[in-house]
């Protein structure tokens, strides 16, 4: 394995980006006629303040009112990593701690009158959009210390912010992506007969890491012969044997955002290296999905239309029941995010939009392929963040 | 390392067990006049279906009516682990899968429908119960499903039987107290001069997977020098130096149950291995604290009054503004849960409940000491589940 990119080398977020994030953010929480953005810990909180918080039965909160300054609500014991955060640090974002035995809630009302005060008047909150990933405990209790609010989600306005990645964030996930090239092409052309699935797996996290990725949260899926089928399943104790193929899908976070690709290979018997004919015959139509979904990428064009790209070659091919799933999900700070390249979604591709493209045939018992880049959505087409061979790679194993 | 000891031996919950705990929170949702209970991917899920699912934007849901047959709502793409969970092989709960554009929430609306056509009548539930961990996303979606449901928090019946471990739950705690005592007794007698906290917190994640647990999770604190005086310090870039104290906070889980343990040690200088006195003083106030706790423990004795006897303790030696945080957490499926040792909680404690006494003074800049044992309160006291030693360590490092 090669060593690990030196950190310092890597691309990073900038502070003055977060402060440009916040201000969309106003702007669109004024637009929407609400009065703040309450998120807690995970990627909504990483996006605007640049805090990876832990995530804590404490309440911790970054309250956002549209008219006002964002203050960062934590429990006392994470104030220190609190003032560590990139918004803290830059002086957008004005950090208040609670005590073990006071009412954080209190906090959050102040935090939102002040506001008030400074901007619209009226009697507590009219409307509060709340993190997607907020946990009910505290939506029950915000709703309680808030009985006149409405609540609504704050993919309302973040979503569209989120989706569309920045110069640095295509960095980033480029970065994240060639490092799971390498990982996935090492583990491909590595020793796998005769091991685990499970060892495989374990392999592949080690691998993620020494090539660069902070984590490898997402590389459960290794799925050798007939597993190969399930298009989530986790890697078992099952033994890879010759003949079969095996389908990789794995990833990591680099810098905060996600990696994830998919590789199905065929690992030659020891009296023949062709694959089974059925074998090769879903991957090919896989491998022409897979491409008539990159090219039908460019601004403008639906979600659902680039889903049907893929859909309807395998369809053609007979095949349309055994692809189970969603053509893609758009990837960033979380794994899975807007936008989804699933029928019924008409939203536009727009200029910076990142997503998987991972069309796949599953012949359940038997045999599966699915093939997944990410991918960028470019003024003129797509710009295909992965860069490992997509031709079927026939293997010794 | 030791190796880890082989899977078979481990301890684990029987699936009768998850019936018994079925019919005891339906015994509780009927008390307390709600309909269901809906919980989604997490500890609760564990708890209740032995289903170790993947947190997803996609619906999954475990729907469990007063009066009627648990149903676990997943996605087409999570059937198959989910016919694997503990609860549907043992028949206990029926699996019901959507497909990608399907709207989840009618399967929802249908299995509380059945439910109420075999039990109590009535124009859709009156009081739903969700779990505290639900998303936003789904609580909000929820509300609007059944607009006329009263909603509450899963924890109103939940925590009452997750507070009380059995003796299965209990053995699984002990596993995972004793993989995490071996790993912090190896690191404290380890090299440590000269490396960074990361480098060893890397080593703590190692020692905890070789020592039997299957993750890590939360293995971030290894705080030398000044920051041991930071509660939450998250392992850094500094170098451990000769002459002052190092804090291991470090813990994961094994067959789903969480450890946590905390040991503060002193790193002798070359030229004397006596701690400096300050040092020497705050962490002989924290050992009577934690051993003053731990005295403490049986039933009926309040959680409020386990937090005293060590808060009692550390202001008797002048240093109760620096004992920043409460006296424990409760442990189980999750790493922080019902009971907290906290003042104001007035819960009473019981048989069976099973939480950290941590008590821990912190001199800003300078020195820090915390020491952290899991106990669970016996019929007659208190069962301590770590066996590190709770002396002051004193190493060449």
């Amino acid at each position: 394995m090669t060593g690990a990119a030196p950190v310092a080398e890597r691309p990073r977020i900038a502070p003055e980006r977060h402060a440009a994030r916040l201000d969309g953010l106003r702007e669109r929480l004024r637009g929407a006629g609400a009065d703040a953005l309450l998120v807690g810990p995970g990627a909504e909180l990483l996006y605007l303040a640049g805090y990876e918080a832990m995530p804590l039965e404490r309440l911790t909160l970054l309250v956002v009112p549209a008219d006002g300054e964002a203050v960062l609500i934590v429990p006392r014991l994470e104030r220190e990593p609190a003032e560590g955060s990139a918004a803290a640090r830059a002086g957008i974002a004005e950090v208040r701690s609670w005590e073990e035995t006071e009412d954080p809630y209190r906090i959050v009302a102040t935090a939102l009158e002040t506001a008030r005060r400074s901007g619209r008047g009226g009697d507590g909150p009219r409307r509060l959009l709340l993190g997607d990933r907020l946990w009910a405990t505290f939506v029950l209790r915000l709703r309680e210390a808030f009985p006149g609010a409405q609540l609504g989600l704050a993919s309302e306005t973040l979503r569209a912010l989120r989706m569309r990645k920045d110069a640095e964030e295509i960095a980033l996930l480029r970065a994240a992506a060639r490092a799971a090239d390498h990982a996935v092409i090492a583990l491909a052309t590595g020793r796998l007969v005769g091991r685990t699935e499970q060892e495989v797996a374990r392999e592949a996290r080690a691998r993620l890491v020494a090539e660069g990725h902070d984590g490898a949260e997402h590389a459960q899926i290794v799925g050798s012969g007939p597993n190969s089928a399930s298009p989530h399943h986790t890697a078992s104790e099952r033994v890879i044997t010759a003949g079969e193929p095996v389908v990789f899908d794995i990833g990591g976070t680099l810098g905060g955002y996600a990696s994830d690709i998919t590789r199905t290979i065929w690992v030659a018997a020891s009296d023949g290296r062709a694959p089974a004919p059925e074998f090769a015959q879903i991957y090919d139509a896989v491998r022409r999905a897979h491409a008539a979904a990159l090219a039908a990428v460019r601004p403008g064009v639906t979600c659902e239309a680039i889903d049907g790209a893929a859909r309807d070659l395998i369809a053609a091919a007979g095949h349309g029941p055994r692809f189970l799933h969603r053509t893609g999900h758009g990837i960033g700070l979380e794994v899975h995010e807007d936008p989804y390249i699933v029928a019924g979604n008409g939203e536009p591709l727009d200029v910076g939009m990142a997503f998987s493209i991972e069309p796949g045939i599953y012949l359940e018992g038997r045999y599966g392929a699915r093939i997944e880049d990410i991918v960028v959505c470019t003024a003129d087409g797509v710009d295909v963040l992965n860069e490992a061979p997509r031709d079927l790679m026939v293997v010794s194993g």
